[in-house]
């Protein structure tokens, strides 16, 4: 198969900072599409995987899956997409498209597992996929998104993982007009959920542990927020709230959050935590309630989450960098010094 | 309030066995069912009390919620019942009937909280409320259960906890035709779970640590039993039941069943391990997947449910006992020596 050597930025090994490389792009399929990429968001999970930190890394790397970009050509058979459209790649790049969950949109669960954008097995060229800290990307149509014209391009390309990742549960658990949301940890994920499920009608109450974000979570729409730490805030929401967003990405006590719920109420977690969570047996046994998770979404729902975000202005709140601040990024997303996301201009990362 | 004295057994101490005792019951009330007691079953929950295992236990304490009897008496406002009906009183036995929970039917939730049928505050006399192992039994009609007139009488006594926990969850979830359904453990809930699965129209698999009891799965009705420590036979099971009713009351691995649900399946607890259980983040963000309980179930779905098991033939298999052999009988259920309830017939309890 034929390929075109593009410019890259990643990792040979966990220990080393991310440097220039170069790397092979198909060239174009009938079914592809290539663009040049314009963003690209940085997630917890881009940090997880140039670490190592669930073993399964396949190195060298190059990570990035909040890809926003501008199509620079198409293969004979496409037909959603034409040179010159605004387009974006989220976590998934291929599925089997046959077994009951492709059926079913939720391709995130395809029985025999899902291609992801970076760090996958590649099926075209071998060896493994590369992520989006890069100049281009090539993609079956079935899984680029249609990229709405938000007037802050660079602030959406975090909906690509982020955005999806907190639309998938509030949608599922039914956010909206009468229902109380609470939204736990206000980070990449929690500062997005806030702006969604507000804009779902729903009545947003926070959990931070942070007392300097009680007022950001406000600034951020939220219509309460609370101090965890403080037992007697904490109490008066005791049996209150319908579900709950967890997007705590460390090991926490998840039983004090089963108890603001209302019977039949959920903790969705969307974090991560590396260790496993105790949960206690009244816990979930008095009030019918449930500790549940989600992961990310389907296409046709990440499509319908950037139209949702598009009409209702909902972008995240962003710092923008150049390539070369991307190590010191890290360094900084790891101690939590980022409100809320950092997205790379990829145009610095010259030809 | 007047009162009358009846015999009972209960104990004074949580060291102390068993023994006879005098309690009083009030006099019938204008709102109130006298019924003099013929069956009471053994629940493990009853052990876990007068051992004060959970640290609540008010003694002296007279257990037993797995109440048959026949009515003597009833009050002047009384319009379901009459002397001489059967009749049956299972865990709760009184609640606000204010609360959205009660107006819900689930007063198991009550949001100020249910009167048991022992070890609660009593509200008429004072103290705490003493259980079926004793000579009658007085209660609000409303939380009086009609008892159909199954052939074995003293089988159907365990449905009044055991078969109202189990059948909530299955209804709940769903069981029917097309569903698989796992059974985690077999024991008293877990024996009339695979009963009740089946004649909801489910497919049942049961998973059991004991090679012992694999055999009796079937006998029981299960459609397939699986030994859990067979590694090889339980992948066959990954991804497959839409949901687990979980019977074990001691601390165990939960993921290894989570990973057997198909997407937005749920392993629903309805034991009471006193330890927490670890959860890994994956095995519920991965398809969406819960860990969720259920605790016993509504007067309404308790006469629904006992209405279902006549119709079904639905009883417990059971070992009957006479009040006599009731030290020996916890002795042997804190061993798990029993298949799969004792039933104590009150008849031996002389007046």
């Amino acid at each position: 198969m034929d390929t075109k050597q593009v410019k890259a930025y990643g990792t040979a090994s966990a220990k080393q900072p991310l440097q220039e490389m170069t790397i092979n792009r198909r060239a174009v399929q009938p079914h592809d599409v290539e663009m040049e990429i314009l963003y690209c968001g940085i997630c917890h999970s881009d940090l997880h995987q140039i670490k190592n930190d669930f073993g399964g890394t396949m190195f060298p790397i190059v990570p990035g899956h909040e890809i926003v970009g501008r199509v620079t050509a198409v293969g004979s058979h496409v037909t959603k997409f034409k040179a010159g459209d605004l387009a974006a790649v989220g976590c998934i790049v291929d599925s089997c498209g046959h077994c009951e969950y492709c059926n079913d949109g939720i391709e995130q669960f395809c029985d025999e597992g899902v291609t992801y954008s970076f760090n996958s097995p590649d099926k075209h060229l071998g060896g493994t996929t590369f992520g989006g800290f890069s100049k281009t990307y090539v993609c079956d149509e079935k899984y680029v998104l249609q990229m709405p014209p938000f007037s802050n391009l660079a602030a959406a390309a975090p909906l690509l993982c982020a955005g999806i990742t907190v639309y998938s549960p509030l949608k599922h658990w039914q956010a909206g007009p009468g229902k109380k949301v609470g939204i736990l940890g206000i980070g990449g994920l929690g500062h997005v959920a806030i702006k969604i499920a507000k804009a779902m009608g729903a009545h947003v109450v926070v959990f931070t542990t942070s007392a300097s974000k009680v007022e950001d979570a406000k600034r951020l729409g939220a219509d309460e927020a609370v101090l965890s730490s403080d037992a007697e805030q904490m109490a008066k929401y005791n049996r209150k709230l319908h579900f709950i967003i967890d997007t705590v990405s460390a090991k926490h006590d998840v039983n004090t959050y089963l108890n603001l719920l209302r019977h039949d109420g959920s903790v969705v977690l969307v974090g991560l935590p590396p260790e496993p969570l105790e949960i206690g047996a009244f816990n979930v046994v008095m009030g019918r309630r449930s500790f549940t998770g989600s992961n990310i979404g389907g296409i046709a729902e990440t499509q319908e989450m950037l139209d949702f975000c598009a009409k209702h202005n909902i972008t995240a709140d962003i710092e923008l960098i150049n390539i070369r601040q991307v190590n010191e990024a890290f360094d900084r997303l790891e101690r939590g010094d980022v409100k809320y996301r950092f997205v790379i201009d990829m145009t610095s990362l010259k030809k």
